[in-house]
């Protein structure tokens, strides 16, 4: 067994800490010189890079556009939303000057004090103020909107506590831009975008998630309405794993930007943004990796499927290969991403452990008796399984089965979150089973106060109001004031 | 006509302006709110993933895998290698504070003093410090080299005048960055992506270029050689377009990266790095577009081919509708991307020069007497020719006509770039050609203070030593002492 593997916590025993290691084990991501920013390793950039592929298809498909807007903002444009600076301006790099010097004390290189900007610059936390400062010269008529920009950036937060994918001061983002002529137009891109999300989430990454609107107390600072899903870590907490908003008019009230309507007044624009970050990689990493290492959806896993000869000598080496050589090339014809691991300087157990560390969802084995009898062996990474097969025909049951795998660790993942999800109707009931993780269905009295009280004796946050939550009178958990649905609180991520 | 196209400036009238007008008339960029910075417009943008995916692959093909490191780098870092320093410490954005607070005397946000950071962060200018300090834990032996990461991402250089795509502060680039056991293989490296990027250049830009090595006055801060691709602008000027650098043990040295070779000694890694960056757009713009606007080759352009209608009321525009729909289905089963433009807000004239300016290369217009005769009219782009051609079989002759433009126009660049590459054997012809513009080739002694006191004196900068420069007995055009082969001069942007 590899080392790598041996050293792997188990779930059971640290689920915080199996995360941590696994990340950087498999090789994914591990933390730079620079407080809280992470480097991403290839493996890891190689899942976002399909990641991105994926969701830029789907975007591009909706009629966005991808577009470049600058790193940094000038200070001032920050003030201009008032809610937004609330949330933004606080936690940011500050760019204060332009050029360094010999230091005149001695070796290396000191600020020079002469180089100050007239006016600070942070790196962007995000970038409607930027935007729409830019958008206000592009929009002058009713036939420029729809406008639907979208760019794949860097952004940054000094967050204090951070953790790899999770929660890093800098991560990787899209962040979509949108401006229209209604509010209804606009309203109805926040639900689209919303629903490219959680389609992009079950069809790819296998991750099962409840698409809601966030309570005032969450919302992104500016928006006037936070759509949110959120899905479950098998620790039972949510994690919020991307975000839509309808803006109203606030940013084009901020900077200014009308534009002549069809009645031929000038009239506010209306906005959305949109985004999805690095974060997904944390999902993804936490939703369906076991302690054996990571377990990939077929639709994302860099690798599908690796190929693994067992020999003696070269002789039987080449009879192997002579077999794979047309299997490979078979299964790249059907668009299957395959390796065919045969360098000689690692045994097969060894990497066997390898590829299961990094999620392979199948691994294919053969060896001398396999190649006499027409046989291969095939092993799933989702349940660990392996069976014979026989060689001939064998891409179009990889095919199959790589389709089975992605179906199966859904399905898990699904049953795994409704099992986790309670009906909970007491403030007793509430605090016993919150403390056990899991989605709990409340009823709330709607108000701000309620929802901080009980964040702050429980932990628990509102993840959302379900889109589909089913209207039902009922009685708040902490309150006992009427309500007429209930949300879902959680400890999260 | 439409007014962008008439308030294009023309290039015998001002080269530079005309420059300026089309990046900004053709919707590729502008400039932000901060400072040398430019906003990337989706057209422009289009342009740039299409550069973008192209390398990406080019990239994998020789091994590469693409990762990412911080944007931002302690100060300390650019200190560890001293040419460095001297190259890319003095003009950066610095990052001091942390955290912005309310104005305690107005509104408004200031910088929190107490948030000051311990040591500063630079935004990168380039990434070779940070890199080769977490190659340090990635390298032990000779198993683990080459190590081929890449990386796609913003850069900034505080420059003091900058131009759209040619000159930013923040802009957008990739930087290879590899590792590997010898000198040899890592000269190999550099000299393996510098023919990527002229082979890019030449079948994917249109644009030939000259391959060639840096004298040790231009090379990058840090390097023992740099190699360059330079093209010719119609103006007779160099633009360098990518660079390659063999950096030696330089950086291994710098970050303490040393590896355990096959004898089991302990040695320095060897390290390449090469880049290219949105500069290209300029060299894409610059050097086939005309007074018309832009001319795009036709493997990089985000539309190939427009189809507008000409008629006079509905039903005409159904029996063009009827027979366009389907060719623009052929069209796109051949890979080609196809607009067609049956919007009825806008006259064909707007249309036409829309689609000129954006430099579209094929346009198709049909008429009511273009269906009854199966004829459509062709305007190709490059020559701005128009002819009439059969409707049959027109998918293939657009196909073939896309090759034939892309050909034309590298043809073209080239014949243009011969056209002004001149011989120059004495100092006096030098100062006179130098003031018409091209390349100069001509004998120099070697020596940088000659380099040196050329530049002054004429703004001619050597571009390179070509990697074909014949051997040739001459001398130095300057100080007329001896040299074994001719160097390009030229003015450059």
């Amino acid at each position: 067994m590899a080392k790598e593997l041996k050293d792997l916590t188990k779930r059971a025993e640290n689920y915080s800490q199996w995360y941590n290691d696994l990340v950087v084990k498999a090789d994914l991501a591990e933390q730079s010189a620079v407080r809280g920013c992470m480097v991403i390793k290839p493996y890891g950039y190689a899942i976002w890079e399909k990641m991105q592929r994926c969701l830029d298809d789907m975007f591009k498909a909706t009629g966005v556009q991808n577009a470049y807007f600058p790193l940094l903002i000038p200070k001032s444009f920050l003030s201009r939303e008032a809610e937004h600076v609330e949330g933004f301006a606080k936690e940011c790099a500050v760019v204060t000057h332009h050029r360094l010097m010999n230091d005149p004390n001695g070796k290396g290189v000191v600020v020079d004090p002469e180089a100050r900007l007239e006016e600070e610059l942070i790196i962007r936390p995000t970038s409607e103020t930027i935007i729409w400062n830019t958008y206000r010269n592009w929009i002058n008529s009713y036939r420029d909107l729809p406008l639907l920009c979208n760019q794949w950036c860097n952004v940054m937060r000094w967050e204090m506590r951070t953790r790899l994918f999770l929660r890093t001061a800098e991560f990787l983002w899209q962040e979509g831009h949108t401006a229209h002529a209604t509010s209804e137009e606009a309203q109805a891109e926040a639900i689209q975008m919303l629903n490219v999300y959680a389609d992009f989430a079950e069809r790819y990454m296998a991750l099962p998630v409840v698409k809601g609107v966030k309570t005032a107390n969450e919302r992104f600072a500016g928006a006037i309405e936070t759509y949110t899903i959120e899905a479950m870590m098998q620790d039972g907490k949510a994690l919020q794993s991307g975000t839509s908003h309808f803006l109203g008019q606030n940013f084009a009230k901020a900077f200014d930007v009308k534009f002549i309507n069809q009645e031929n007044q000038l009239e506010y624009v209306w906005a959305t943004s949109w985004g999805v970050s690095t974060r997904l990689m944390g999902a993804l990493i936490m939703t369906h990796s076991d302690d054996n290492g990571l377990v990939l959806p077929p639709h994302l896993a860099p690798i599908q499927v690796v190929i693994v000869p067992i020999y003696k000598n070269n002789d039987q080496l080449a009879d192997i290969d002579a077999v794979v050589n047309p299997v490979v090339d078979r299964l790249r014809n059907l668009g299957i991403s395959v390796k065919y691991d045969n360098a000689d300087n690692k045994r097969p157990g060894f990497k066997f452990a390898d590829y299961e560390l990094k999620g392979v969802p199948v691994r294919l084995v053969l060896g001398p008796r396999d190649i006499e009898n027409g046989t291969v062996e095939v092993m799933r990474r989702d349940t660990l399984e392996k069976h014979s097969a026989p060689l001939e025909g064998i891409e179009e049951y990889v095919k199959n089965l790589l389709e089975a795998i992605q179906q199966n660790i859904y399905t898990k993942a699904l049953n795994h979150r409704e099992s986790m999800t309670y009906k909970v109707d007491t403030w007793d009931e509430f605090k016993e089973q919150i403390e056990k993780g899991g989605f709990l269905l409340a009823h709330w009295d709607g108000t701000t106060e309620t929802e901080e009280k009980i964040k702050e004796e429980t932990k628990a946050t509102i993840r959302c109001i379900p889109l589909d939550a089913e209207e039902e009178e009922g009685k708040c958990i902490y309150t006992g004031k009427p309500s007429k649905r209930r949300v879902i609180f959680a400890r999260n991520y």
